[in-house]
């Protein structure tokens, strides 16, 4: 029996949005034509936005739908010339500096919000940003879904979210646009998306997007990710018992973290992430060990080749490269059980006492 | 009992593509994840890739997936200053000059091929051009599914389709990239779709797109669009009997049509579609007469916010904005059946009547 932990890298389809998206299934029309069969799929595809607006705290702020986060970050960034810092997601990355200061904590200090990029909370370490008012693009992925979020709360002018994070299917997102905030588009055509964004609509994966997120929304207020944080602790506790020299990302600062309480405190990290550098083991090595122990779980960064290499976000917080290299990533779910952490606990502990032998 | 004939607009999903999507969500992983959860997507994913390959008679060509032919068309055509026709679709009329000269039965005229777009088939009218070899870019959208076709000997440059207008689901599509032609990302970051295209892929709908294509490229070959082109036939001999000044676009021409042998000759028409102006009578008028006696069909052009502007697809041909402004599209389905069309064209030919009795 397999045990995915690596959540972060996508969670599986929730059965909300998987109902939703066959029942879609059915829609026979183009949202873009005006007769009976156009007008319904345009009607549920705006219910669908409707639901993402209110479940993201946006009602009041426009939903532009797009391929996911990394087109929305493409379409936020692209041609801006916004500041940075080195520990943004490769997509955001992809378009701005990396001048913004990291901090030994992970925490950025962001200079003039009105031309900068921060993200809410880091994939690899799951650590919170404090954001300050009006950052022009805040990268809201990670904690959508995981953490009582008000996007119109945030001050942030941009906000970019994908479903795939939350339960709901690849290959959708948004970019969220406070009112009076543009962007130039850049899928042309058509006109869809009130001119932002051309091309005949995902709707299937819109309904699941929404459907996602309305359960996601449910379950934070539920508290339910408190679990997973105990979970997390008790994984982390583990795994220091086991391992003196294992550095734990952010965990000292996360003992004050409260997931119940919804404030996202810089000193905070996602509910659901751990991140540990073990020195002289490579992440690489132990994502495979521990994929033929059963265990998925991740490296501090993946590139889409498969390869491994060593962790910006770590060396932009101080780590050498020999050790961000040796970075394993465990991000918890929903559906996460205690018997998962234990096991992969026992596994993991079992796999550094052989890797110490051999290294010895 | 609704008769959907809006085809060219959009296709319902195919059973073949809902089982597949289906059974896709069950996949946990993402594929760039190196652990056997990602192994798994990835597979998934290749396999689609590869069956949409076959499909397209493209598997000497690289596909790079897409949220749909508009994002295609912004990928292939962005910043290369390709010269086209006023008849291109609008996602790649956004990118290109309208410099290529069109003829009243609608063939355009390629000066140079390697700096040129030409699509293959006409959404609106269903007319189909003589690509030469060595295009740069073609559209191929609306001929993938309905017509035999080869990608690689076309000897076009790249393709670009879309899934849904074969049965897929919407928000997905391809850029076919023949060997040795580059694009530069413009969505960037994990570097996905070899760098081409960044972004978590949208497996179901990948899975979805394949299964689709390969159901069509069935049915195309079992020679089920010639019963198809037989009641296209049947519609037009009764329209044009309900109406002798209606005037059916490449109506002519489509008497050489041979959609059995697979010859895609300029002479001919896609087998689905007829596009028909009957001056006086406004196009956007027909449509909703037509949607409220229980028949999907659209005017000449339709923009995504639902108004209805005159088609620059006929006026390119030599029509008067007029006459543009008072065309019907009916596009019909593999589904469709005559007495849909016997229906159609008595609706059609009872609204005409009252039409003219208020004109009189």
């Amino acid at each position: 029996m397999r045990v995915y932990l690596d959540h972060n890298a996508t969670s599986p389809l929730r059965a909300e949005a998987r109902a939703a998206m066959i029942a879609a299934m059915d829609m026979v029309g183009n949202p873009s034509s005006v007769h009976a069969e156009g007008r319904a799929a345009k009607s549920l595809m705006e219910r669908a936005r409707a639901d993402v607006a209110e479940a993201f705290g946006a009602v009041d702020a426009d939903i532009v739908f797009t391929s996911g986060a990394t087109e929305a970050a493409a379409l936020a960034c692209a041609g801006r010339d916004l500041a940075g810092a080195a520990v943004e997601h490769d997509a955001v990355g992809a378009w701005v500096s990396d001048a913004l200061a990291v901090d030994a904590q992970g925490a950025v200090t962001v200079d003039d919000p009105h031309v900068s990029v921060l993200q809410l909370a880091n994939s690899e370490t799951g650590l919170l940003q404090n954001v300050p008012a009006g950052i022009a693009v805040c990268d809201m992925t990670q904690v959508f879904g995981k953490l009582p979020l008000d996007f119109m709360a945030t001050g942030a002018r941009m906000g970019l979210v994908s479903a795939h994070k939350l339960g709901g299917p690849k290959g959708i997102g948004a970019l969220v646009l406070r009112r009076g905030q543009e962007v130039p588009a850049q899928i042309r055509g058509g006109g869809q998306e009130m001119g932002r964004r051309s091309g005949t609509e995902n709707i299937i994966g819109m309904v699941g997007f929404a459907a996602a997120a309305k359960a996601a929304v449910r379950d934070v207020g539920d508290g339910r990710w408190d679990r997973v944080a105990q979970l997390r602790n008790i994984l982390e506790n583990g795994l220091e018992a086991a391992s003196k020299k294992t550095i734990f990302v952010g965990k000292v600062a996360s003992d004050l973290e409260s997931p119940n309480t919804g404030k996202i405190d810089r000193a905070g990290r996602l509910p659901n992430t751990s991140c540990f550098v073990t020195p002289g083991w490579k992440g690489e090595t132990q994502v495979m060990q521990m994929d033929l122990a059963g265990f998925a779980v991740s490296a501090g960064s993946a590139c889409s080749s498969g390869k491994v290499r060593a962790s910006r976000v770590l060396t932009a917080m101080g780590f050498s490269p020999a050790d961000a290299a040796s970075a394993l990533r465990v991000s918890l779910g929903l559906e996460t059980t205690e018997d998962d952490v234990l096991r992969f606990m026992d596994a993991w502990a079992g796999k550094l006492i052989k890797h110490e032998a051999r290294a010895a």
